[in-house]
């Protein structure tokens, strides 16, 4: 195998304090498919393109937030290793839990940042995956904005280091771009891959643990962003910024907020990332065009509205 | 690491008949870069979001086709495994050079369909690579039809099945997907993925050894395929079939011939693929819509024009 | 007003043999709205777009075809200056209808190439109409192939010249391109426009009278052209050609048929027509490039397969 | 003819203070071609697409802004018509100009609004004209930004309504849309065509008289968008707003501003109008969505810079 140990994040569970209205954003607008509930708090959801049996749960709380963001590991070899490196070299608290229908055994790490990272290797295939035997493109044509996946999030708390460090030596991703901070020193941000994505996942340093900046779902092209900012438009979706591009990772966005405040985007494009591809540095005065490279300036709300 | 072993295709000999007006093709038309001569009958080219030295040589030869093509290992423990395995479990003949401009020591290899694979690790960075430090999306706007980069071939010769358990056991390689022979027993064509391509080469089951059907080079989306369509159109170049999708790997596509009788592929889209992804199969009644997904029957020169 | 006389293609009426499947084809794969029927046999459909009552209707036959093509005419005036002037210097068969739903009177006039041709100006809004306050782009979001509206057909048949002078002296409308026939007198094939697109209607010499060789449906750009493929790809629909772009024109274009046996079209692109554009000219040498631009030559079936 | 009178804009001179820098980015970035130098105050240039001597003259002055903006009619009686109609019912001052390099007599007439506003029939083909004989769908690749013709402008000044009855009184336009004033009295801003554009020219109201809000090339497509804001982004073209839809016309664009300090836009997209077609009507306090359809509310920049 050449694509080793993480291979993706493969599931996400999202705080939202109307559990009714958040549904219809995900299933009608952003264009995920609802596989069921867990309880009456919790709804279990997927995208089109994706084999497993679930990538996103929505759980009815009294504030928005994100509750856990787990990866998918290729073998329960490398959940073993990550779960014996992370307990002896780090020292991480860590749990884990059976009991998320139609998963394994996921283990839960407390990152220094603040947030609840798990693992895993077994999954379902989902009732509703893509075709196998001589397939077409999709069963159904995709609605919506119709992601193909969950693509990635930004975490932002304290001590951005030491997760960053975690998710490279225990977690075996690459660092694909980094903003220094003003004084040069230490990483502003860090954009993290475990396969050819420009990020599976990004790390903000920031004065409150276990925040949320965005979850990421993933289009295709630029015209899907267009359509997805069409939705947008149409149905009164609060935009936050977008449709633009990303200097950083080149991917073509748009943010915008799901009806309990957290932050979504569409994400697409990007380049392929590999390796042995040197890692891209930004310097904090370009950080503004690293974001927004059409405007060169961060908006207002893109530092002040995390959930 | 997440990726590791082999990361993807990096370099390819082709031979061409008319040096000067196959090199105009691939530089004006593709939109490759020259990056120099390695002598009178050689010529080394790459396209813009290549971090290395060179991806591609075109050779003066007295009749077209590949003279090889060599993939990039992460490090050089991958390579050395490959080379030992290749001897100790293949017993397949094995050769290498120290000789190619900007790249150590390839390794090549003679695979049972007759191909010459290369393997390496060291290489240049080029001189005119991606931005690194605060950087923009592109430093020139890319022209011709723009590619990214090499993307991959698909290869034609006997003992396909050989070559493909050297792909996927030597080589760590999955299989995407396959189409079954007309009696249901071993594969007609079996496409392969060392990272989240749907292939980074395909290996088809044909009568004469080390021929080549295409050579491909990687677009962003159907706009840019339309767009590559425009130039085959306004410039007169030979058009095989497309613009259109595969309905294996699910890429959108146009193959088209180069001067000297090689056929081209621009290429696009098609899925992101994960080693746990189930493999695709296909049986023989269905190639057609496999590789024309919108025609759904292969056209006359697909199995007879190779080189 | 500057743009006067004839708007543009209004209504159409084409035969079926299988109401039911041929139906299906329009409105879920084409993407119309079911407006209603008339009668058992004839079912009216418009696109999302369209202001008017309806545009299309389907009249199950026993065998596919036109029935009629009729233009909308910006005022009464116009429509009595055409129907005056084809009786007094043209002399063709006129005779009007009342019955249409939705529809003021129609007249109907036999052109040389034995086509009906309608010219009307009186039509209700319909129901479903785009939104006129505060309007969105689009009440929903359009579905199948999401054409705009109804946008031109190419007519086959006998004493092409007289027909195409009645379209430009009659009508009002402008040569936009025109083929030449092989011993370089007259037109094989002449593309009329009465506003700014490429053309309304093309004429066509064949002969056998009354013969329709495609109906086309607007779509906005290549990528809608691409997702229209993926339709056909998807649910087996015949193609005949495509994707594509005509040198003719320069429209983007897939050529298919719907279950009946009637050749569609999805055309998207093409230049923006003013008259007083220079008219493009082409030898029939080069009429291969002017329809099937990429492929530089016409199928086996774009001169066979006429309804 | 069915489309008469007034084709479309034609002719527009712009001042810069930098013709220079200001000329590289017409020329390099939004990729017009120079035609040519009239003195050394004023350049001309041109778009690909457009089949006149030259479309836009850049002149050199203390000041940004809008010299002129003149309308091509199609013959010479609707130029007639419009000056005696102007003179004998308007009243507005009327001149002309025999000295433009490759134009017949422009005449110009002071509308309400203090803008210069030019009539012409009579305009060599340019040199560099799109192909007519057997033609391919342009010569040269469109380089930069792209654009097939100077599209539209928006003009700011007082009495607005006085000029828009010009507009559609004398010039023969329709009002495709409006914005009520705050105060449901008359109109803010009128969007105006002469073909089956969303709008040949709009008049937004303001109390400074001949101000240009901004000048508007045609792209053809939310890619070619896309690509524009890439060569804004990687040349540091200063931006205003977008990639963005307009609700009114629907239009899909971008507004960044020349190193001189005049506002451009790229547009492309919106309905295909008819003058059957209803006028849409927004009220003002829809007027955010009207032109940011995404963001719902005007910036600060949209009303306060003018040149």
């Amino acid at each position: 195998m050449a694509l080793t140990g993480i291979l993706r994040t493969g599931l996400v569970q999202l705080r939202v304090t109307d559990l009714e209205e958040t549904l219809q954003h995900y299933r009608d607008r952003i264009g995920l498919y609802v596989v069921g509930n867990i309880d009456e708090n919790r709804v279990m959801l997927k995208a089109y393109d994706e084999f497993d049996h679930h990538s996103l749960v929505l759980r009815k709380a009294d504030k928005p937030g994100l509750d856990f963001m787990c990866f998918k590991a290729l073998d329960e070899k490398t959940v073993n290793d990550i779960v014996h490196k992370t307990k002896d070299e780090f020292g991480f608290p860590i749990t884990f839990e059976d009991n998320h229908p139609g998963f394994g055994r996921i283990w839960f790490i407390t990152v220094p940042t603040g947030h609840q990272i798990g693992i895993y290797n077994q999954v379902e295939l989902s009732e509703n995956h893509p075709m196998i035997d001589n397939p077409h493109i999709w069963k159904d044509c995709p609605h919506g904005m119709g992601p193909a996946c969950v693509d990635h999030a930004l975490l932002c708390g304290p001590n951005q280091a030491e997760t960053v460090r975690w998710f490279t030596e225990c977690m075996g991703m690459s660092i694909t771009e980094y903003v220094l901070n003003p004084d040069g020193q230490g990483h502003l941000c860090t954009w993290l891959s475990g396969n050819t994505r420009g990020h599976d996942v990004a790390v903000l340093s920031f004065n409150k643990p276990g925040m949320i900046h965005h979850l990421s779902f993933q289009l295709k092209n630029w015209d899907e962003i267009g359509r997805a900012a069409d939705i947008i438009g149409r149905y009164g979706i609060k935009i936050d910024a977008g449709p633009m591009r990303h200097g950083i990772t080149r991917g073509q966005t748009i943010y915008f907020f799901d009806p309990s405040g957290n932050r979504n985007e569409t994400y697409a494009g990007g380049y392929e990332y590999f390796p042995d591809h040197p890692t891209r540095k930004w310097t904090a005065d370009h950080v503004g065009e690293g974001i927004f490279y059409y405007e060169k300036e961060l908006n207002g709300r893109f530092l002040s509205i995390l959930t």
